[in-house]
């Protein structure tokens, strides 16, 4: 084992469940959007001050961000003075388009505490939405939608995702041939939105489950409503074992789809949003 | 925002949960305990149906495993085949000395609940013993040895860390000229172990509360027990504001140490085992 040395051990430590937690917490409690509108870079007293949390956690919290290159510090006559980094403005701030403070919440609130139940899931072969959260998880989306404001949530991070993923992924491929798409389980219609952007003859029908366009169509904005349609659809949507799109895809044709729904033709081309 | 492309989003996903729980989750079913002791590379099914795991987990549990070089893999007549890496071999197999697998339970357990409540904690600047396990915790070793269970894990994680560390950290200095060294907080004798194998002619006096002195002659075995003798004190121990041996050595003199035990003179060094 002469290859093996101490210097191997922080690789078992690495992805420190507490370094993104940090990242999580910053977010929650305000701290990159108290910054971003502050005039000034500004120290712990007045950020704990201001949000209304312990001075000494909250100077933890700073220095903690800093070595994560979530925040910069500045000292000036002896006083640490904190200011968002570019990666915090762009990806932290609320006001910012491409803010992924909704997919985050999402991921410390629900995510973190499934992966909590890892273990049992690999002995189980199954996920752990009932061991987290008390509710039956054979249907996973229906778990994952278990109340209009776990939907509304989940909504919104799919939301933050699709803002900075959505044109890399309609871009890979050259979709403008396709005047009609179908996004399958679209959700917000995040997805159909970047679509309708990057592709502007094209128009994009909405599939997903009367909750989901109940709620989309309540929550969400839709500047290119003529080019966007929703379909609430109950198409075998309740036979879903495993990830529910990929078994939708599997059990469901684009002509299905569109018979379901006479106003609409066979799409051009179905895409699957998640 | 010209230098920040989608290539910074990773850095926001850094230290994902999720990668250390699958170390933690591998660990905990066995998997390289069953992998060191097979004769020869298992495959996933075989790995399944030992530890009595679901066979779709297991495999997507292995697979992560080799992408987090905690296995390798070689694939022979279409078969993926599962063995331990020197890393796995050397700190995650139960019957290595250098096995921390303790503590990475410890961790899994204790630890991940807590980070958790991080958000609340900035909040109120303090501990969140009480959300994660129910337990006050204006005692920080307290809350930790809340239970003789909870107590011994505790004990069996930190004598992980010093099996790889004592060394490194005890030979920092040479500490050859002090016959006499008295470890405040020393908790399992771990560090005690290491000390008196390091200098030959040393003796280590172990201090800790009386519940830990006990644990400790009950459940780890002294070969070099003439040499380290254990102190059950109880010296200002119930004012443990904060991190408890900082306090302790804070508020106490090594003479007051010995003066509580009259067979012990004054040591000739002190050291704080945390």
């Amino acid at each position: 084992a002469r290859s093996l040395t101490r210097d191997s051990i922080p690789r078992l430590q690495d992805h420190a469940p507490g370094q993104r937690q940090v990242l999580f917490a910053a977010c929650e409690l305000g701290v990159f959007d108290l910054l971003a509108e502050a005039p000034e870079p500004l120290g712990a007293a007045a950020v704990a001050a201001r949000l209304g949390t312990s001075s000494h956690g909250t100077e933890l919290l700073l220095d903690t961000c800093v070595s994560l290159k979530l925040l910069q510090v500045e000292t000036k006559t002896g006083k640490a003075l904190y200011q968002n980094t570019e990666l915090s403005s762009t990806y932290l701030v609320r006001a910012s388009p491409k803010c992924q403070g909704n997919m985050l919440r999402y991921l410390a609130r629900t995510t973190y505490l499934c992966w909590g139940h890892l273990t049992q899931a690999v002995r189980d072969g199954r996920n752990q939405y009932l061991e987290a959260f008390g509710v039956p998880s054979d249907q996973l989306f229906s778990a994952i939608y278990r109340s209009e404001d776990e939907r509304l949530q989940f909504m919104r991070g799919l939301q933050d995702v699709w803002s900075v993923s959505g044109r890399p992924v309609l871009g890979a491929f050259d979709l403008s041939p396709f005047p009609l798409i179908c996004d399958v389980g679209g959700c917000s219609g995040a997805l159909a939105k970047e679509c309708t952007s990057l592709y502007p003859a094209c128009r994009v029908a909405v599939f997903d489950t009367p909750e989901v366009v109940q709620t989309a169509e309540k929550h969400f904005s839709f500047p290119e409503a003529a080019r966007i349609s929703f379909c609430a659809g109950g198409l075998r949507r309740c036979s879903m074992h495993g990830v529910w799109p990929k078994s939708f895809l599997g059990s469901a044709k684009p002509e299905e789809v569109s018979r379901g729904h006479p106003g609409l033709r066979t799409p051009d081309l179905s895409i699957c949003g998640h």
